[in-house]
């Protein structure tokens, strides 16, 4: 039977478990909506990494012109980079055309995670349909949220959830029967009751720890702008063997 | 400002992060709720033990009579054990006034969690209202899913939101502000869309993972059984000096 299951953390999977599998990475503040919209902005693809060293290096290695550097540490520029890690910032104008060297640490370890799955997919608010459509007749599908060092965060679990919903929706059109996970039943049950309009999604936003923090590093801005439903019709998707995500076609 | 966060297993806290708090563990299929039914019948005290070795142990050094042994395996009977862990077996003729040494590996294991606790409480459906009350004016709350085997059930988060409910409505009545974890958050959506009437909190816990498993083993009886809310008025504690649960006075 098809299934749907969703992991609060990567701690609480294991890679073995994503083997074969399609995986939707979750990491709305802001890892996963900020690639969304750099690829939306005409950006060529996005590089992920976890070190700064490594963006660095890959940068260098680039012709002239060709990368650019983007990502956080604690929120905050890193020192050389000429982006930071706000949706905001990744214009047509400053990212068209170009390779995004990225770096940012949960968004990233999540992606590790997903090296032996099939297909891996970035959601977040702002693209969430567009992902469900790409993956809803897939036979199984995990859902994989990044969390914060470590902790669950609240914002991934609302965007799991009305992703889930969205394959369940379009299984029962189907009239498919799928096996959901106790994490899909979770996340399902809040989306049903956050999800559904713009002030609850954005109450929960600015409510969790990552929004909290944010919030008070002056970037409200980011969480209204990754609170969007589906402003992008984008489905980035990683290419497992080259490292890289594109827009799929 | 006051707290409460919820942890969907153990293994997402750590004791130093449950130090001097109130914590409510939950293990609604089935510890949490045998516990509690075992002491509204009249048990003396439940002495929680990790090892079946370590139960027999402690159940023999008690006077002839006293104690009666109790807990699974696998949600199976344990060799030599009078009793299993059904709820239903733990009727006043078979526990009144004894010492039940229990042994199950997920509640137990989430009690250890709480050592360094200021108070304990074991929660579920069928005492939730009581235990709620207990707490409500506490500062600083913890409520520990146990799971099942390192993963996360949903009836367990479901029950972990429907006590954040009513220390919510209580701090709203006493016009207090408490600061929500992500973890609350998440639990108090998932209760909100599933915990209300009896019909949702039947579905949730038939479909979750442990409940499914117990069906199976023809134990739907005891899913039934741990649905009904607040059909007892005990509030379990665990006296953290000498390791043994008894009803709160």
């Amino acid at each position: 039977m098809a299934t749907i299951d969703v992991h609060f953390l990567p701690s609480l999977t294991t890679p073995e478990a994503l083997s074969g599998a399609t995986v939707v990475v979750i990491d709305v503040l802001r890892a996963t909506t900020t690639i969304a919209t750099a690829l939306a902005a005409g950006a060529k693809e996005v590089i992920p990494c976890l070190e700064v060293g490594e963006a660095r290096r890959i940068a260098a290695e680039l012709p002239q012109g060709a990368a650019i550097l983007g990502g956080e540490r604690g929120g905050e520029r890193i020192d050389g980079f000429e982006l930071c890690n706000s949706p905001l910032e990744y214009t047509p104008g400053r990212v068209g055309g170009k390779t995004v060297v990225f770096t940012t640490t949960n968004g990233t370890r999540a992606l590790e995670h997903c090296r032996q799955a099939s297909r891996v997919w970035l959601g977040a608010i702002v693209n969430l349909s567009t992902v469900a459509e790409r993956i809803a007749r897939d036979e199984n599908i995990h859902i994989l949220c990044a969390g914060t060092v470590g902790k669950m965060t609240a914002e991934d679990v609302l965007t799991a959830g009305m992703v889930s919903a969205r394959i369940v929706a379009a299984d029962r059109r189907r009239d498919v029967k799928r096996n959901l996970g106790d994490g899909a039943c979770v996340a399902l049950g809040f989306a049903e009751a956050h999800g559904a309009d713009e002030i609850a999604r954005r109450r929960t936003l600015f409510q969790s720890n990552g929004g909290r923090n944010l919030a008070r590093l002056g970037m409200a801005a980011d969480i209204r702008f990754a609170c969007q439903l589906n402003r992008l019709r984008v489905a980035p998707e990683l290419d497992l063997t080259e490292w890289r995500i594109r827009l799929a076609h």
